[in-house]
């Protein structure tokens, strides 16, 4: 994987946020989607993200993962330079997340953020992958399979349940 | 435009939600995009709803667009049929669109929903766009003459503002 | 009790959230209303919760019990497929279980859910109870107990207060 | 259907809420449910809604549906009284209604309310059908039929839909 | 203090609850104010707090404090039942304590609840003594030399503040 | 009731809020209590509204009541200088009344302010009649008149509701 | 006032704004502060927000006011480009302003953003001229009059409600 | 620094609010800006606190910071007695700090406070040095510099980051 140019590029507002954005490098990985990881912060360093935006598309960036928390302005500066899809992830750090998640979703008509839930790194990169897809024959195979595990998952816990709930009947 | 297959699918949960959702319609076809638009939902039609996410990628579909109000499963229970992105439009309803927003954004890990702003029809259908565009050079062209469309929009706006600005300074 | 078969179902959208939906199991397993117990997820396993809405009735289930938390579309999509009542019980997990309540019970016209409080598993297992005993006299007779029962412990609560209380007055 | 006695009893905490409390009479009324339908406070009232609430059983009724705004004890306080299901319906008043549904909602372990959507009253009328209709199969039939009515307006409603996404399209 | 019949009536929900709702307790008797303390519930005991608000004044009793947690419906059913002035308590249990503040102080018109603030059962006892004070001179002077008392505390906060302040601006 | 001295002392933070205070006028007028009305600012006029507090109880006021929207500081700092009860009503402005309800209702440890609903005025008026009849026994019996009062009005609407019932009756 | 330089800029995301913040421009202008007004959108013109945060200082700007709606990052944005005091105004458009609200007030630590009440443009300019008044003592002066000017507003009220109060009080 | 009077005065509600309101202390100490640091309450301690506002400016107090919890009334009541320009820091209590937030920001027509996010007392002090940053070049300077450190943390982040990314990339 090493020799190809990363497609997806996480941006975080601020290390602090690694411990949920590692989730969408993690996702990312195991997919086989190359990948780049940097912090930049629409209010500390507002030239470079402004750059960084700006560059992304001619740099082979296919779409872009931001997560930020509180007054989270970076996916959506983001978004005002590029045409390229950005995707938003509230970090939840006070307000249980609300303060990210309405700084993130209700952008102004004409530039979006494709918005997931709080903390939601990994549903992030996910989308990321289905945006990716529908010109990657190879990866859209590799989402299907993806998503039958999650199906399996929910399967064997199941069983796992039809245990537990032994304990309730029997008397 | 008519011979061609539609990329992007509008749905909406109820026809009330169309004066909302016809934006996405609007700046679709303004931008020259092959869409379909239907109602279908999640609580009253549930196997067309299924039928449809299941069906969609085979018919050509690219990106969903799916718009509903209150307990808004209908985004989430397409999502969970389909590898398509799909993009989700909280319809306010009650509680000013936040039971709506909450509804959509918040997705379980592995399926994942694009949300936009509380009736932000328009933005889904730019988000939709912004999807489509990275396979499709003439649509990126378009899309960021768009984007320089915005811009002059409030140039224009400012060259206005200095007239009102006038009223106040004169004395 | 073992040879009847079950009259409510409990279903949970994810094996995490065991440890409230046991609750609901132990509450009705202490009633004598048998019952069965699964994991399924209105995203990650569609096909398995339509079926098993559609079929639950047939199968001799009266009632149907769903906890899901976050954009909690469960209740409402089995709700969708069946004419049994089905309880719907919001699980905690971000936004104080605001989310999980807001996607359960703000249901479209047509379709309800009956929406038991956060977390509110054993009250959903009694609203069970209360629905079977209109046609179960035994059952009524044993919910009549029960509730003379919380009386009780209030009374008791009651008497061990006036020793606390006890502390406060003398001196 | 004069002659039956009414298996349903609708209660308001205010006639100030009949516009709303009506449409759950009106949905009753057309699947053939006789109701009754009174005003009884739980904090103007108290004892009338205590009287009411433990001799509903002995009088035939079946199932309770309260409707009630802001600070709203009543679906709470007859739960209390009987071993009948109750429907509590939380009526917008201030707050967008979120001081109602959050008052009816949260019961504590032992008294469950099955609480519908903000202003639900017809979801509330249709809940009742459906614990109405586990002892009554000619209920259960018309119940069956009502809900295939509602695929059919959304069947309906996207054919019109058919004719407006005309508009868009054409050029 | 013994021979005297209690002014003030302390009720709670719950013994859950008594952690808060004994500084309400300990207040009282720091004060002087005879009072007693028992546990009812609007949901578990209906008839015992129906009794209890309709017997209070007759008892002597001259304010009652209530408090309660979730949907808090007690002080409010109090309040109905006597024209006693009652004293709500939100107790924080879910959803930070908003859903028993709502419960508690949206009354509707003709039966008020005087509400303070999460937990503030301090407050709620200091409440209670303002009342009975304008009828009773000694407790006014001690509910005055009280209230120095507060301010004493912060005058001494501020001197130790003074030290503090020091290591930041020595250097 | 011109020769007595007011007992009563309503404020308002803005004579915008006006609609709302003289709710509590009214229902004090119609009791027969003799009250005050006056418009203070705790931000606009602070000194005046300390200068109040601080001699309400020597000009013979026994309780005040305090209505004030959006930071509604006026009720807290009014009980800061005052040991009578003070009463306070949050005035819907902004955000549905939730910023006045919180700044109102949230009070330290110390000062309690006893709070009613958002725009509750004539609760707040009642309230203060409560406090007020403990030791006014002609006050006390009109009191108790009022509040059968309430409850003949919803009898007498039940009546009205009977009409209303039979139209969905027959057929 | 003419040939001074603007001292006060004041930013709106929108020309829809306008209404709201002519409110911070006819402030300034009555308290004879000059100042220039513009529609830049952090979403929309990005490097126009900018480069205009960037060289007001130099052009003589001693404070920014900026405001936006929904995911209001302009005053942030601003912020992050210049060391000038940043006035933020959260315009009501979606969910009462708690999102314009939310995305302004809670900025990363380094970046403040001084943040007023939902819509309160003609404080944002009071603020602007307390910092101003720093160093202008003729600007002191009158802002110090200003301040008189609201407290007799307030006495003149309580005049007009001692009319009112009359009616209650006759009979 | 010691010779000098202090420009900035940091009061906070309660010595509970230290270990928030210190960083504001310490950031003001770092950056060699002199500093008093007081508890004074607006319900505990009223008068003071008028008193304090009355005479800050004469004392040579420039920038007072105020930070409160819960009914936060401190900032707005010293805003209330003085032009000097009050930041407001809302202290996280209950409710997630929205109390406080909401107490602080939602100030009347006339009287604002410049209100920074909940525990944001690091960026009150940072907004009261570019406040008197106007007319202070050398204070202006540092602040300059200080913003330059926060990119250069990021930027070593960034590096930081590099080494994390590494492990998801090989394999």
């Amino acid at each position: 994987m090493r020799c190809e140019l990363p497609k997806v590029s996480i941006i975080m507002g601020s290390t602090s946020d690694l411990p949920i954005m590692e989730k969408a490098a993690k996702t990312l990985d195991e997919m086989g989607v190359y990948f780049e990881m940097n912090a930049l912060s629409a209010h500390r360093t507002p030239m470079e993200v402004e750059q960084f935006a700006r560059e992304a598309e001619k740099r082979g960036i296919r779409v872009i993962i931001a997560g930020a928390g509180m007054a989270a302005a970076l996916p959506g500066v983001i978004a005002a330079n590029t045409t390229l899809p950005v995707i938003g992830v509230p970090i939840k750090g006070m307000l249980d997340g609300l303060d990210a998640l309405l700084s993130i979703v209700q952008m102004p008509p004409g530039i979006p953020v494709a918005t997931v839930g709080v903390n939601g790194a990994q549903n992030a990169a996910l989308l990321a992958i289905q945006i990716l897809s529908s010109s990657d024959e190879v990866l859209a195979m590799r989402l299907k399979t993806y998503k039958e595990g999650l199906k399996e998952k929910i399967v064997k816990a199941n069983a796992e349940l039809a245990e537990v709930k032994y304990e309730f009947k029997v008397n």
